[in-house]
């Protein structure tokens, strides 16, 4: 679970609802490891109120300051009985220093393996990825050398991932990444906005929740000058394959492509639509027939329209939130 | 030429270098139209002392403020000579309110028509697009309603133009319109850089100058939700095709592709690879004739090794801008 930083803690906190709920709910046992943030107890005191909050059964803070620490015997044990794995935001690069080729990493990779729910924000999502960015500028355009690759916990395979990614206006660097490493699925979050992996036969699968995009780019077929490029000079990437997804989107991170989505037909449409077909085909058989003179057709056309009210009627059954948000691209 | 505003005015002044010696040089006759802009007479003032500086002939000014004034026939003469016409930055959507539909603005696609170079910076670039971004917020995701859409002059069909690209983060407005149109191509030009389309056999082939990047989204096979989005929701924008193009790139409007480069190749390094390649052959030689003892294959590569520092002395003799530069990809 990628959450691209400033989830909603304090209204609706769909994600970190999700999070919990899909850690067990009540029998959730999350483990937060804080160790990405420069605050002090009051990171994991935060997390620990929330989780609580949203139904969790316990909290506990794993949170190496050394590799040393993540070496502990005793502070791997931490993740043991966890349900969730908890990353919070702040350095990534300090927290993949910290973490990554430790005892504790391999604990974290493990209990993925087994299917606890590993999620992290912002410098959390970052290090799930293979590869990782470590820091960068902002900016649209891509530009030699203007961010820095590390490497990640490698929960996601042959991805980069970052985060904030719209408001910090990170195309750019995502960008100059895939530029430099083709094999390398782009993945950049929005905050309040989460990418959720899931293994589906053999595929992984990642949906959207949240407020802003997931966006995705495919450097399959780039043509770029990344290898060549001096200093920090504008990089040509021509054909790379873009994909914003927003809530409700999913993406098979395995072939690269978009998953078709059952269209959400309004039921009262849906009707409606039914009823229109058969007035058709009812007009097709009158026409195909012997006795389709202008009078039957007139008789047929005056018998429609008089059905609109009735759909009126029905419509006026349905619940109305099926009638609310109707501003849509008129 | 499409310039995405902020051009270099004081130092090296390429793109205005450009415009002038692509307007004819010694014998420009450059007419400004900076009817975008709310300034006064000044802005005419430093275009008129800019061209003059950098050679041009005559500038005269084209500065309709109303739909009247453009239906002028003395105002419109004024383009009848011109070599170069150049619209200025300011509010696009002031300008084509006053210009496009007139004779005015028949005059400048006749001046197109003709082969007279027709350029603008900000809301001179955006006008020149069939379709015009009118105005709207920045940010990297699209979202519905950010922007909106006018009518712009129509010197380049089935495009929208936007324009500060990089510097104010206008990748989400851009991916919203071709989104909600598609058959449009959405090219977004960064400051001091600018997007010079030519005519050749029969394609619009676009050459990009300056320090920042073309960006082009090519939504061909885009899968969207754009036409049923509800207010500001995020948009579904997948399978865009992004080019990224640095100064020097080409790109075939027509056809939608990168123009491949002659891969520009280090006279000493093409020498050196000649030179290798002869030894390969040799030694291949060597290989399948009867004499392909270790001790004559020891020779053989005894002499190629003594090979380097006669390449090396041929490079001292290059003259010294081959070298400099060698930072790249190391």
């Amino acid at each position: 679970m990628i959450i691209g930083g400033a989830e909603d803690k304090l209204h609706k906190r769909t994600i970190l609802k999700d999070f919990v709920a899909a850690s067990g709910g009540a029998d959730a046992r999350i483990a937060v490891i804080p160790t990405a943030s420069s605050l002090g107890p009051e990171v994991v005191e935060v997390y620990d109120a929330l989780f609580r909050r949203l139904g969790a059964a316990e909290v506990v803070a794993v949170r190496p300051e050394s590799r040393e620490d993540a070496h502990d015997p005793e502070l791997v044990a931490r993740l043991a009985g966890a349900t969730g794995i908890f990353m919070t935001g702040g350095n990534q690069l300090k927290l993949s220093a910290l973490v990554c080729g430790t005892p504790l990493a391999d604990a974290i990779v493990d209990a993925h393996e087994r299917g606890v729910v590993v999620a992290g924000t912002s410098a959390g999502a970052s290090i799930q990825s293979s590869h990782m960015v470590a820091f960068g500028g902002p900016g649209s355009t891509p530009k030699q050398r203007m961010t820095q690759v590390a490497a990640g916990l490698g929960l996601l395979d042959s991805t980069v991932i970052d985060q904030h990614f719209d408001q910090r206006n990170r195309y750019g660097r995502l960008l100059m990444i895939v530029a430099q490493s083709p094999q390398l699925l782009g993945i950049g979050v929005d905050e309040d906005t989460a990418a959720i992996v899931h293994h589906v036969d053999d595929h992984d699968v990642l949906s959207v929740v949240g407020r802003g995009a997931v966006t995705v780019f495919d450097p399959s077929r780039i043509v770029t000058n990344a290898y060549e490029a001096k200093r920090s000079s504008t990089l040509l990437a021509s054909g790379v394959l873009l994909h914003v997804l927003p809530e409700g989107s999913r993406f098979d991170l395995t072939t690269r492509t978009l998953v078709a989505q059952a269209a959400g037909v309004d039921p009262a449409e849906a009707a409606d639509l039914a009823e229109a077909g058969q007035d058709l085909r009812d007009l097709a058989r009158d026409i195909a027939a012997a006795d389709a003179s202008p009078g039957a057709l007139r008789r047929r056309l005056a018998r429609s329209r008089t059905r609109p009210d009735t759909r009126q009627a029905r419509r006026e059954q349905q619940s109305p939130q099926h009638r609310t948000d109707q501003d849509g691209a008129s």
